[in-house]
């Protein structure tokens, strides 16, 4: 391992010579692309011995370094999530290259023909925590898009994306781009952080991937601009005119499939009107999942709930804990969500057309359901094959950030020596 | 005037008021924001006399400061212009409502329905320098956008835009919208400026109108993200298989048809290989229209010309000046212009479809133009009916920023109780 001194430095050099190989990128044809991509496939399915002896490498360091069962399972690699990965690179691969498409034409009566065309931002920065899997995922999609990337992976990781990295650069290399396009941050030096997030000029945009720390220190410090959501805070508000079995099914599964992911349901609305029998019905089959009910008011008579504090409305339990609350309609739940919700993931269960585009339209989260579990935020789900975060932010990206919203565009002007009266 | 101490404080309160009226606005029917943009064209036109008073005193103001002559000219209104902004709030009146457009939909196998949807961003803070008329311009195009805006005009038309805002108000007021919509920092101090460029969370995207050194200091300064261009450094190339005539026309309107404009072209390319004597004859009517040619090296020796300084490339001169240069072919013109160019607009005049291809391929720049006029990049030209300003940035907004850039979208999400596997 390296340590460098000069992160400031480092970083800058990469930056220069992510600059230079995104021009080259910008230009790259898709079946190029492609190439590299299906070559980094069959590379990491060669290497896989490599890639699981410096993953062993990673969890020994872990294990003395006393992480967390649950940070050690993010870290380790087995032959079933290397597959994982190399299926991701292929499915990427395969997807229609967003650069270079049309999104709009129009003609002027001054006989000029407009066209406005998609094209890469330039160089992203990534920054994540233990999953290795985000140095191949998030390379893939910046590469897709023609954008030149900088990856600064956990320190915990450091070995195995490093033979990831080499797996992505191979396939760089046969596809003849630039090895530049697609970086590894060398280092476990945190200072290379704080020289990402100032590296103005050189780095368009930078993505966080890890819990809420590393997000609210990136959002804060950062000089450039972020895609990230700080937190999921999903609600579902089951509404008077629920179907009760609907109800049961999605709440069920937005609280319980998954619990760790930001599209988990942290929090539960009820229609003051909706059937008490439904009511405990719900509460009782999310007790019966083993979920941890916290319940305010009436809805804390019901056995086997423990009362609410102020502070679990708000809060990301990602865990088999959900708070509850009845609230007065959909005006109240919308009222709830504005106070209490992080622009996420939202989703209303109701038969009532009018009150689901009440709420469709009311809120501005990101995401926005009806009769849908809040757990499908997710970009592969979205059909975008992949995605490399989910972002509440209103500038640019949002949503699922999957590789189209990693393009800018620019107007292509055609006229036949036309000139402005 | 009210001289505002503490002008943290005033943005804040403004800001509050604008989020407020934000969660309004976006959800205010299009017709409602129609009336509220007609009522505001009807109210300028019925109070003429009032707004040419309040210029008058702005005017005598300026005058006494010692402004120039060019500074006056923009801060100058009368019933010419006067016509032209109420001309104006009826054109965005016309214009379709970005708000709620369905961008795109599409079904998953899973049983979801997705579409993504224009929502409003939120709070716009626009800030500008003499022209009066932006107040009406800026006003209008965030309305139509369904934003909120924060209008910090020029401390020398502060009572211009006082009288001109006094009108959106009334446009808002009889069309039921709330008043904060639409503000006007009520202060020549400047320290608002800067409140306005940190206040994260309340403002969401500033826009800068003015000069290079008004949007430099936005653009280091500002803590929210901004839509701008620093400089229009455009240029023109001359392609050895360009047509004369269109070369002539394109070059003489490119530069001189207005020059204080950001469109206006500040250099001129041509290919080594254009002939001798078209190049003479372009050069001769640049120098016949007044304009000063600051040539290099070959072309220098054209009589009339002035010798170029080095500084003269990557120059705005917004002026009757041109940079004249040969460069080898188009690839020697796309180098110069990624080393010199501001990403603005730059065009090709050629008869060679592949040169012209390589050309706008290549090249990065908002707007990229083949045998057109630099000057058309202008939202008016585009057909977006009005533009408030012209963005060189990649993030979210490029090119004419019209009401449709000023939008962010949500997805919306229907299923039939659909869960996640």
């Amino acid at each position: 391992m390296i340590e460098h001194k000069d992160a400031a430095a480092l970083i800058a050099r990469m930056g220069e010579a992510a600059r230079q190989a995104a021009v080259e990128l910008a230009q790259a044809s898709s079946e190029r692309k492609q190439a590299a991509l299906t070559a980094a496939a069959d590379a990491l399915h060669r290497r896989q011995a490599d890639i699981l002896a410096a993953n062993n490498q990673d969890m020994e360091f872990a294990r003395n370094k006393g992480l967390a069962d649950s940070m050690l399972d993010r870290l380790r690699l087995d032959a079933d999530r290397l597959g994982g990965i190399e299926q991701g690179l292929r499915a990427v691969a395969a997807q229609p290259d967003p650069v270079g498409q049309v999104m709009a034409e129009w003609d002027r009566p001054t006989g000029l023909h407009i066209q406005r065309v998609r094209t890469p931002i330039g160089v992203i920065g990534v920054i994540y925590e233990s999953r290795p899997n985000v140095t191949a995922d998030a390379g893939a999609l910046a590469l897709k898009s023609g954008n030149a990337v900088i990856l600064r992976g956990g320190s915990e990781s450091l070995h195995s994306s490093q033979a990831i990295h080499a797996c992505m650069v191979e396939g760089l290399r046969q596809a003849g781009l630039p090895a530049a396009a697609i970086q590894l941050v060398p280092t476990r030096d945190r200072a290379a952080v704080s020289a990402m997030l100032q590296a103005q000029g050189l780095i368009d945009v930078i993505i966080p991937r890890g819990g809420k720390g590393l997000v609210g220190l990136v959002q804060q410090q950062a000089r450039v601009p972020v895609f990230a959501h700080l937190e999921g805070i999903c609600h579902v508000y089951v509404d008077r005119r629920a179907d009760p079995d609907k109800a049961l099914r999605v709440v069920l599964n937005a609280k319980t499939r998954r619990t760790g992911i930001c599209g988990a349901a942290e929090c539960l609305l009820i229609d003051r009107r909706y059937d008490e029998r439904h009511r405990a019905a719900l509460i009782g089959a999310l007790l019966d999942a083993g979920v941890e009910v916290r319940a305010e008011g009436e809805l804390a008579t019901i056995a086997g709930t423990v009362p609410a504090q102020a502070d679990d409305f708000g809060r990301e339990f990602l865990d088999m804990i959900i708070a509850a609350r009845l609230v007065d309609g959909v005006e109240g739940a919308i009222d709830h969500i504005r106070r209490f919700g992080s622009q996420h993931t939202e989703s209303i269960i109701t038969e009532d057309a009018a009150a689901a585009d009440r709420f469709l339209g009311a809120l501005d989260s990101a995401i926005v359901m009806h009769n849908a579990s809040t757990q499908f935020a997710d970009g592969g789900e979205f059909g975008m094959g992949a995605e490399i975060g989910i972002a509440t932010g209103k500038m640019h990206a949002r949503g699922p950030v999957g590789a189209e919203q990693l393009t800018s565009f620019k107007y292509l002007v055609r006229g036949d020596g036309t000139v402005r009266a």
